[in-house]
């Protein structure tokens, strides 16, 4: 061990945030070349990044982790590959970091313009996956941000052996180590300790359940990301193309229910109702998929359960639904303002109108007409990799790509304006 | 009283959100009529408005108040001139919401766009100026967010008498006064419980002294726009015009020397201080501006006091300035980079490259090239009217204006398209 001192993490922010300037400066080049060279580490310590993620996987089984959990937290040679053309794919994004707004003469002749800048300093707070380590850490590289990742006990080895890595490729290059800094101790307290540095922390974003992102928020004095849940409805119109419609809602539910861009709540116009919900129940059906429905929709279901308010709440994350038939199209955005998430809501109509009223009324973070929720992703949007999806409004809504880790000052040139 | 309940924060706070997308559905139009009518309601009323601040101005040379802090208080028929021209020039502003970007096409055809949405409640905490309570609910309204307004204790019936005209010009457009909320009780432990609301409040905008922007900021669970302080930055470079940096100088110094975007610290390149420094001299004296000088630089001023590192942290907000005269360039960006408050920075210099490295390096919210710190502000940058100054990077770096209220949604239009 280089660092005998004792374990202090408002030191190691400090750390962090004297040595965040260095990557500010660097060229969008320099960055690539630092990304490549962490790929190509990657792919050559394989054997390492296994065997260091097998004594994660051991002390796991040890600990009676689950399936679930073990398979998020194993690393294989595919998963490794992964990591590396993961973050390949980001040498590949545009560098949003010194990108120069149009300038606008005031009328005393001073220019002014916006430049994009990095954040600063980004906390990670985030459980098992340790993949998360390389692909988060290289997207705020690549916004010129320095980055500090406190991953869960569980991934401990597997976390600190990707950091040696890019400790390596940082200081093969001359700079500091500190611009990807490792939590090494992962007791809980540490992280509200880590809350309490705004001095040296420009923005948190914890990765988690429900439960870690309301901890986070609740005492943070940094700005936060948060994420709490996906609950997305698929609202089908009067107008809406039925072959559409049960593409959609089967592609939304059924495709990966555990992701927080599957659809929860199906919405129906009670004029399609007869139409389209018996070839809805009948594709359901082939996944297995629980019905939760309203009073109006149960008869078209074989097995279903009738629908509490809870349901309507419900992230089920699972091959699970609630059903709800509206009277009209107003009853259909006031169910989806009253129990929205602010994620990601659709509605499938031929109507373009409608479906421009529906886009100008609901006010979550993606909104789409005639397709699937699913593509409520910053990869399917054209961002590129995400560091992650806000669910508030602040500083960035919806997926983060890295423009979303930047922020942009004002340049003023004169010619020796002052004012009057 | 219409409302005889016991006094209830959260009770409020739900009302404004509730109340909110109301004001966020209407057309730029709709908004505009509002204004107008609160423009011509305030004229009208102006017998009122100043009866009503004269109890304010009675209570206050009772309770002692400074005749500055008097002054901040005091309406007078200019000043209630001021606010409805204030109101009328927010009409002219471009409304940002509904704004569309441009789509771009996927692969699979789907096109994806951003679209510009209000924040939603918007909570101000603020001293003693009325005017705020008429221009700040003008600019929320005008991005399509509801307000929450909790004024100083001083200020209590001029900012009751405000809110009335609001709630008559709201309730005379059939819409919901709870869009405007004046918060009536002026303890301080409204202010925590407040803060604590962030299921219903979506920003906290704090303006006044640091110990109320970081009381907020240590208590806040909502997102808060912090603005510490301004530790404005004048470097004088080698390759300066002397004229125009000497006409910069006084400008930013001694225009108005209580704004936070005045200079505080002169930077001076040694090459030019024996040519520059007895012209600042002879400029500064004439304002009677106290100096605190480096070693350097002392023998240049008349009285100068030796500075102390307190003084390059200082805010004086005043007629006074610390001096500093650097070797050379990278040692005047060490200089700022060690003590910005990341506000506004200034480099005088005739070399381009030199201003534009100076750019590209200094990441504070305002960065100029020869014109005068005092351009650091909202309507000088061209934004309207601002409703604060974000001296933290997340969401709003700088003045901020109507943009600044409002955040993105993704919009998505398919014709069906699911994920593979």
């Amino acid at each position: 061990m280089k660092d005998r001192q004792p374990f202090d993490i408002a030191r190691l922010a400090r750390q962090a945030s004297q040595a965040t300037p260095q990557v500010a400066q660097l060229s969008t080049e320099q960055k690539n070349t630092l990304l490549q060279a962490m790929a190509d580490n990657i792919r050559q310590q394989q054997k390492m990044l296994l065997n260091e993620n097998n004594k994660d996987i051991e002390a796991g089984r040890a600990k009676g982790l689950t399936d679930a959990m073990l398979d998020r937290l194993l690393l294989t040679e595919a998963r490794i590959e992964g990591i590396a053309s993961a973050i390949e794919d980001i040498i590949h994004l545009d560098d949003p970091v010194g990108r120069l707004g149009d300038f606008s003469e005031r009328p005393n002749g001073i220019k002014v313009g916006k430049m994009r800048i990095p954040l600063g300093v980004i906390a990670m707070i985030y459980e098992a996956r340790p993949n998360v380590t390389a692909e988060a850490a290289a997207l705020c590289l690549k916004s010129g941000n320095g980055v500090i990742l406190r991953g869960g006990s569980e991934a401990v080895y597997s976390n600190r052996a990707i950091a040696t890595l890019w400790h390596q490729v940082l200081a093969d290059t001359g700079l500091e180590t500190a611009i990807i800094t490792i939590v090494p101790n992962t007791d809980r307290s540490v992280i509200s300790e880590l809350l309490k540095l705004n001095e040296d922390i420009d923005l948190v974003i914890p990765r988690g359940g429900e439960a870690l992102i309301r901890y986070v928020t609740d005492n943070s004095r940094i700005p936060v990301i948060q994420h709490y849940k996906g609950v997305c409805h698929l609202y089908i119109d009067e107008a809406a193309d039925i072959e559409k419609a049960v593409a959609i809602l089967v592609n939304g539910k059924t495709q990966r229910p555990s992701a927080c861009n599957a659809i929860e709540t199906l919405v129906v116009h009670r004029e399609l109702a007869g139409s389209f919900l018996p070839k809805a129940a009948e594709a359901l059906a082939e996944f297995d998929v629980t019905i939760h429905a309203c009073p109006k929709s149960r008869e078209f279901f074989a097995d279903a359960q009738l629908a509490t308010d809870d349901d309507y709440h419900a992230e089920y994350l699972a091959q699970e639904i609630a059903v709800k038939v509206v009277d009209n199209y107003e009853a259909a955005i006031e169910h989806i303002q009253t129990y929205t998430s602010d994620h990601t809501e659709v509605i499938v109509t031929e109507d373009e109108l409608r479906g421009h009223d529906f886009i100008r009324r609901i006010n979550s973070s993606v909104v789409m007409v005639n397709a699937s929720s699913r593509f409520s992703d910053g990869g399917e949007l054209g961002l590129g990799s995400e560091i992650g999806i806000s669910t508030s409004k602040l500083h960035a809504f919806g997926p983060m790509g890295l423009e979303a880790l930047t922020t942009e000052k004002f340049v003023v040139l004169g010619d020796g304006q002052v004012r009057k």
